[in-house]
């Protein structure tokens, strides 16, 4: 039957017995990804949220107004004090704050996006009732304010310290990117907002939009509205629209966080024949068309004014100066079926190389967007077939194998590389795989100092044949973390996996008390786990 | 430079463009698992939440304020209607309804908890204006209501609607588990919570509730406070109060769910002996105590009067009548190490056989709970190295390998056994899994009708080493569901993995709706995404 038991009667002497048993206060554990330079000691200063104070330093060329440091600061507050509801006189100024964050840059570049040139170097000093935050630009200082945040720790009175620290700090890779896949499932805006927020918190700088592909074309297009409307899930709840980029483009803009968009072609767009007719090659089946489609089709003038007219939308929403061309995994059946690809490619003399034709291809694609100004990346199977490599500029190398051989290959062509290969992350796999992610060794290939200077970075591809919102956080933190300091940190310093471990350990729980669902890494407990079921 | 940019000026004709190619009216994707006997027709009946009413038939021996039927109407209107916020009038009688749910029952165990002889049987018929659900017991009503919540769909404006149905349902299996382990990791309350409903939903009926083992001890004993207070991973965070169980195990009683505790011994208890010394064997290294403690140790009386209390506290805690007694993995080398065991065991003529030394433990622990009136069940362990095993009542088999050979081994001996080998579903993989998990045959053995009927059902096992709040739920559904539809449903009808694929796929949907973060199958989308990040 039913019936109340009643459970502990002692409870309220019970509890005053545990006390004594609670263990006492935490130390500083360090910063994920390890900073370039860093000595703190155990001297401890007290935080007060009530009087603590982030403040623009006088010499700094960026003052209160500054939008990306005004909402740095309003965010990092939040962080540094995660029991303290954000206090709204956090920017107001006032002499006596027993303790002072001052943040000073060299440049204004406040309404700026972040580019590949923008520098993220920064020192941080934290000495007694004050951290001293230099940076040459407003990126600088966003990672720098991260750093601090990871600095700051509670005892278990909840009180708030920061031990005295020295960080000279500095990315090792310039492009260190994350790859959400938004067309083999959906990704909600908020589910890449609360991207953008992890990758901050790992200093990831690199947003690649891999935004559509065969299975559905969710870019709302101003210039070609059918493509999202035919092309996608739904056209109305499986879309993103104008302010939906914009807004995913400006809340990376205020972390430091480039949005680079990736249209791929002439594969990969199944998706694309469904609001644009005649743009993909008809297959044939002995000798008449079968129905299906293949690529892109090459042959038709028309495919080139409808590339450029797309690409200059593209160009003109996304301001980086970046745009992705894909240019992967063409499958030449369906154009070998088709006797107008044959006849144009006799016109053009490339005989039956198809490769040929996919290289005449693309390098149409990357003249349309030299055109606009935009520099290109494309996949390294561009790289592979094309003749005249001339033309290209940054190729990211995805394939398993010796990917280090194909860094090399594309160096010694004196091309930009980045490098996708070891961080599948899509891949499931228990969380322990981190240490794979974490010993790679991007520059280990015979090359010149100026070969290697041409690895720009890497990235962590997190492709959507099995993910989408509901386990994507997951299975992309902490494995990417590995890579976010492989990517930011010193070789030297960051090679062994055994003093690696403890610190993403702890790493780990700082996310998840930022409300980020990372798994855990073993067995093991976390001061505060995650709440939000 | 950063600018604002005008994007699409055409929108609100735009919209009217795009609702031409809406997708018109989802058809009923059926039910998951599937029913024993189920018939429906395309004959569509309209649904109104204003006007739709749960309700007791007049014959049913359970009425209005039978507490499981009643929340249960609460939460199914919830879920039948997600759309509608749950009115409060739903179980207010009233003569005009036009579209009634009428449930009844043959007994009144509204006060009851379910057991392993609960009937979970019942009929569901829907015809215009009408459904009749009915039961022997109120959990067959609750498990009808489920069907019935997942007969109801909606067409894109939002209308509901049930198609004409037949249902005669019952379970294959009287026992569906899942196992979580809160040692390991803590799993907050919440997030037990959370997979009660999902268990609901998949009609699983046993929460196996691994709640202790070596690395922490969280389940707070009033008899013996000090096993939480230095056991667990903190003394007042990390714990699951007497309060806590009891919220547990009221939540799941109201959704037809058996709590089933196992504090697993004489292994897997190095938690327990930070706050109960003299438990836990010292083991010696070159004849002295090296510090280090083993199991518990078998050859003190003290260890038999702690357990005696300890599971004393325990049955009269959880109400169930089934306790898990554990006793897998035993090393024997700590009790080979330590002087006094083998003295013990001389004393007690095992020689050195120290599964004897284990089999006499075991059956001391079995004896203690069988005089607290509680079966008790072991893992296959136990079974493989007792002599006598008729002092055993239930074994489940976990190890990997030729598992259905060790299922017909427990049967021969006329032993119960529950199968869970084949559902380690902790170990991550991607999702299509799914049908690794689901072309699983727990009857494919040699044996009579007899031994098979032996066969009580199957369990999912989701041990914490790589697991706690931030990744149990994409990990766990719907991989688990794939099992649930195995132990549920009729073999026959259930055996191919292709019919089942979209049928799974709707019912993930269905999970995510109902706010469960289950993972994506493969490439595709749901009407209603999950979005709670």
């Amino acid at each position: 039957m039913y019936a109340f038991r009643p459970g502990c009667h002692n409870r309220p002497i019970f509890i005053l017995q545990l006390l004594i048993n609670v263990q006492s206060a935490d130390t500083v554990e360090g910063v994920w990804p390890l900073p370039q330079d860093f000595t703190s000691s155990m001297e401890q200063y007290p935080l007060n949220p009530h009087t603590f104070h982030f403040g623009y330093g006088k010499q700094s060329v960026a003052q209160r107004g500054c939008s990306v440091l005004d909402s740095a600061f309003k965010r990092y507050f939040s962080l540094v004090f995660p029991d303290y509801s954000s206090a709204n006189d956090v920017l107001e100024f006032s002499k006596d704050k027993p303790f002072t964050a001052e943040i000073s840059v060299d440049h204004d570049h406040c309404d700026d996006y972040p580019n590949e040139e923008s520098s993220e170097r920064y020192n941080l000093s934290v000495s007694e009732r004050k951290a001293v935050l230099n940076a040459e630009t407003v990126w600088g200082a966003v990672r720098g304010l991260e750093t601090f945040s990871q600095l700051v720790y509670q005892d278990d009175s909840g009180s708030y310290f920061v031990n005295k620290t020295e960080i000279v700090d500095f990315p090792r890779f310039q492009f260190r990117g994350i790859l959400l896949d938004t067309s083999r499932h959906f990704l909600p805006v908020q589910t890449i907002l609360k991207t953008l927020d992890a990758m901050a918190y790992n200093k990831f700088n690199v947003f690649h939009w891999h935004i559509v592909d065969d299975p559905s074309f969710p870019y709302q297009s101003c210039t070609f509205p059918n493509l999202s409307s035919k092309g996608a899930f739904h056209p109305m709840t499986h879309i993103y629209t104008q302010s939906d980029v914009r807004r995913v483009i400006s809340y990376a803009r205020l972390r430091g966080i480039r949005v680079l968009p990736e249209f791929d072609s002439p594969g990969h767009t199944s998706s694309w024949g469904k609001g644009q007719s005649n743009l993909l090659t008809p297959c044939y089946r002995s000798g008449i068309p079968s129905g299906t489609f293949g690529p892109v089709n090459p042959a038709l003038p028309s495919t080139y004014q409808f590339m450029a007219r797309l690409f200059q939308e593209v160009s003109s929403v996304f301001p980086d100066s970046f745009i992705h061309l894909g240019g992967d995994e063409v499958d030449f059946s369906c154009w070998r079926s088709n006797p107008d690809i044959r006849t144009f490619m006799q016109k053009m003399g490339f005989g039956v190389d198809f490769a040929k034709l996919q290289a005449f291809y693309m390098e149409s694609i990357v003249n349309i967007t030299s055109a606009l100004k935009k520099t290109s990346i494309v996949w390294q199977d561009v790289f592979d077939y094309h003749k005249r490599r001339s033309s290209l500029s940054v190729v990211e190398v995805w394939r398993a194998g010796c990917y280090l051989c194909e860094v090399r290959k594309v160096a010694k062509a004196g091309l930009r590389v980045i490098l996708a290969s070891p961080w599948y992350l899509d891949q499931p796999g228990p969380t322990h795989d981190w240490a794979r992610y974490y010993t790679v060794w991007p520059l280990a290939f015979k090359g010149t100092d100026k070969q290697k200077k041409l690895v720009i970075g890497g990235e962590v591809c997190m492709w959507g044949e099995y993910v989408d919102a509901t386990n994507l956080t997951p299975r992309l933190w902490p494995r990417a973390s590995a890579a976010a300091e492989r990517l930011w940190s010193d070789e030297r310093r960051t090679s062994n996996v055994d003093q690696a471990f403890p610190r993403l350990q702890d790493f780990r729980c700082k996310l998840v008390r930022r409300g980020i669902q990372a798994e855990p890494l073993y067995i093991g407990h976390c001061k505060h786990e995650f709440q939000g079921v």
